[in-house]
């Protein structure tokens, strides 16, 4: 079922410690669902109870990973509303450790949805996944339906994670929508390592007082769309009678080439140096082209939504933001 | 590398003992080549000895389940050619037991492909995929940019195998193939039950004396294509260059009707009742409207191949294997 209204809606935030996952749960509780967020806080990955503390006393919290098939099964009894967002999140570890991301971005899937076809068939399900299910890509704008080129195994497994939401919704009628995320940014971020986010990661080497490195001449293209963007879609879709089944782009629409990200967090936190240096050999599977979304489909299918937040804002509001809470994300060296 | 030769080369046939795989596994001794079978007999599924009855002082067989990873990684040192072809079948079982599917057809191609990556890393590699990646046909002939509209979790994860070949190929120079499958049938497929093959399975019906159920008109097409016309073109597709990182589609590339293919078989097997019922509610994941392979890409990239067996002969040479072999595929009742 989509949802008319939050109020008293029992929601429940799979991966709710993370980036994207505690921002849905922030803008849920000031909706006025009832919240519950699972989260396993395996180290690596991006889970901070501090993304949660504004709203710790409103939530119910489990700690539990999703590789636990039988607890999850109990955890989404009476739920409305299912965000089915923890994942293996590294590209690069995909590569490296393939069975590890089987284990949380396939098996982990199946579970949620077995225990959901089990314990909340009508509950509507948003999955997240993510623009490196199109891999190299072919063409801009990409929309919906460009070729699948997957360049890791986490993309492989987005796309896997994809077709076992559309499946469920086909074979039992469950209440699926997959929301392909473009490139996230934005507070709550995990700041531990540069496996994964590098507009974060280039907000942390400047609060550090080191120099942003820009590979070539930084021409290639990202679609950089900020957290409550990415947040206030997944709250809109699930809101909606039209994603039933779907899969949509979610990005900010538009391109900004990586020089030009780099520059605009210099600008920002004054001494920073931008340095440029030639592509290493490894950094292959990185290089996809220039990325892109088309975002027409989700803007006609999820009345109100579009991206609001231009690319500064979103860097002006990230950096104020670390430099408040920078203590509870890392210490500097 | 591609094989130009096929005379003392190193096979490794995994899911030998299987139809395709045993045929695949006799081809290659007949061309001179040193065979391998791999099989890890599980009871459900294809293997069975007496496949390689023939074969079987001139291969080395290994009981052993892609499951488990060490072994491979010894298994495969030395192959120049590897085919990849143990799978859970079922897709009705995939879809009861998603996880076992899973840990077959996902794990444990990763499994084939890592120790492949480790220890032959020039070996051609050549994966069984299936028509079942399509899933709901929105159009005939099916080329291989169709849509994956899997209706099924064993398409979704054949889908997926085929990814992770792309994916070590291009990450790490593997020389991998893929082929899509379209409805195979032919001497030495399990007749144990019927969760796959139909066409073997009507022929057991009709050798016992029981009528043939066609639901409907039986109007719907399959692309029925004979096992030795697939392991020809595994074996071409080993040696032709252009293949490395590709998919290809393998079928007869012409449709049969269903009605038709049953009385093609009660043709065969004379006091043959050829019976109509109304389509039963939960066959829906069964009907994906007709399917047709368009074979133009393989019949250009792999010189010499097309397929050779019309459907009657093929139907033909089935039944009078199992007039003489019944008996270790199974008992009359």
């Amino acid at each position: 079922m989509h949802v008319d209204g939050w109020k008293d809606k029992e929601v429940l935030v799979i991966g709710g410690a993370g980036m994207i996952g505690s921002t849905v749960a922030s803008m849920a509780v000031q909706e006025g669902a009832s919240v519950t967020v699972l989260d396993a806080m395996l180290p690596l990955y991006g889970g901070n109870m501090f993304n949660l503390e504004e709203i710790r006393d409103a939530i119910t919290f489990v700690r539990e990973d999703i590789r636990n098939e039988a607890a999850l099964r109990e955890i989404v009894k009476g739920k409305d509303v299912v965000f089915n967002l923890a994942a293996q999140v590294s590209y690069v570890r995909s590569n490296k450790d393939p069975l590890l991301d089987l284990d949380i971005n396939c098996r982990g899937i199946i579970n949620v949805l077995e225990a959901c076809k089990e314990s909340a068939p009508a509950a509507k399900i948003l999955f997240s996944s993510s623009r490196f299910v199109y891999g190299a890509i072919e063409h801009n704008p990409v929309d919906e339906k460009h070729p699948f080129n997957c360049l890791s195994v986490y993309g492989i497994h987005k796309l896997t994670g994809e077709k076992y939401h559309k499946f469920y919704h086909d074979a039992y009628g469950l209440d699926t929508v997959s929301l392909r995320i473009a490139n996230p940014y934005g507070p709550r971020q995990q700041m531990k390592h540069s496996e994964w986010g590098i507009v974060n990661w280039f907000i942390r080497l400047a609060m550090d007082s080191k120099p942003l490195t820009v590979y070539g001449t930084g021409s290639q293209k990202r679609d950089y769309v900020f957290v409550e963007d990415i947040a206030r879609a997944f709250l809109a879709a699930a809101s909606s009678p039209k994603t039933k089944g779907e899969v949509y782009n979610v990005g900010a629409g538009v391109g900004t080439a990586f020089m030009e990200m780099a520059h605009a967090i210099a600008s920002m936190i004054p001494g920073t140096v931008v340095q440029q240096i030639e592509w290493p050999a490894d950094r292959y599977f990185v290089e996809t082209g220039d990325y892109i979304s088309d975002i027409r489909k989700v803007q006609k299918d999820v009345a109100g939504w579009s991206p609001e937040v231009p690319f500064l804002e979103g860097v002006r509001r990230t950096v104020e933001y670390y430099n408040r809470h920078r203590k509870h994300y890392w210490i500097p060296q």
